[in-house]
């Protein structure tokens, strides 16, 4: 890995390697104590920097807060969102739904997306903004990524769909919403790989029988 | 309705009156202040009680919150149980699935749920034994009875299901998914009675695009 980082044209510079070993303390903290229970003080302590270094690097606690669920989600939906962009091309729609459905399961069904997802549910009442942030960069921006492909899929005659933001709304939540729930209320039980699988393969033959020729 | 209350044959009791006025005191100081915000003491104030009575009627904070889930749960689910145990004899299995639709959300998608739900999914972590209770008494239970009851409506080929559990998750999110996350992550944007009936018209038809003849 070294060589890696080596030839690597631009290579981390200090300031933002600080950044990123502040926001991995800062989501370690977070996650054990809640946002209430967690400060910038216990951070900088986690992280190995002074408070006035994490205070350079985030305002306030509601910034570090809400860049973290940026970077977090971000991490898991930019892949979603590229396989989604494959799928106008798709000659096997069935096959590629289905490919899509295992890696968006695989990526977002993480011990430690779950576990922001529950802190920031818990959270939205006093802190609305930051429920935001996690609602439009995950399940938002990829239903309407699908939304939009899922237009041209009908243009091309692949899938059969009237509301393309509706049947991205079903697609989404036919593959997800079984192990999602679980997640949220059983946060002991996390589903095996395989099972992520058969909810993801379920989810795509519905939607198919629903949407498709 | 003091005429109503005068006839009952089972006139509430004194302690059953303490009770449900300890419930709704604790109700409303769990939903402003979170779980571990809460003490037994404001809740007695709130309840204008004293901290003995409380205790005599609840063992502790875990009992009082358990019960008070069970109690908001049920009152929500019930009826729900009441409408899927007709269906079996349903002589128009589109308009009763989505009347069953619709109640279902109007009942489960009020303002004071969808508060319980986010407490207890971000408590969930720290006290896995109240969010199974929400879980199986709410979820779990309405899934299972539409499960059964889509055993029989495909036994009688009123619909057509391979897997009535499978079917039963995908008409339980099918319905309720969209409005149930943005509720979740948007609680200043509660959903309008219109928007509800959409989602459940919606969803009732594509279940039965996917497992109707």
């Amino acid at each position: 890995m070294t060589a890696v980082y080596a030839s690597d044209p631009e290579p981390e510079s200090r300031s933002s390697r600080k950044r990123r070993v502040i926001l991995e303390a800062a989501t370690a903290v977070f996650l054990d104590n809640g946002y209430v229970g967690t400060s910038m003080d216990e951070i900088a302590t986690v992280a190995s920097v002074s408070k006035q270094t994490v205070y350079k690097h985030f305002e306030d606690k509601e910034t570090l807060f809400s860049e973290l669920i940026t970077s977090i989600v971000a991490e898991a939906s930019d892949p979603v969102q590229a396989v989604v962009q494959e799928l106008p091309e798709s000659g096997d729609i069935e096959s590629d739904l289905r490919d899509l459905a295992r890696r968006q399961l695989a990526l977002v069904m993480t011990p430690e997306i779950m576990r922001l997802r529950r802190l920031v549910i818990g959270e939205a009442g006093r802190f609305p903004e930051l429920s935001r942030t996690f609602y439009e960069l995950g399940p938002q921006r990829t239903i309407e990524a699908l939304s939009g492909v899922f237009a041209q899929l009908n243009d091309r005659g692949a899938l059969r769909i009237d509301d393309p933001s509706l049947a991205a709304e079903h697609f989404n939540w036919l593959i997800m919403s079984t192990p999602l729930n679980r997640a949220m209320f059983l946060p002991e039980e996390a589903p095996s790989a395989a099972e992520l699988q058969q909810s993801a393969d379920a989810g795509v033959a519905a939607f198919l029988s629903a949407y498709g020729y």
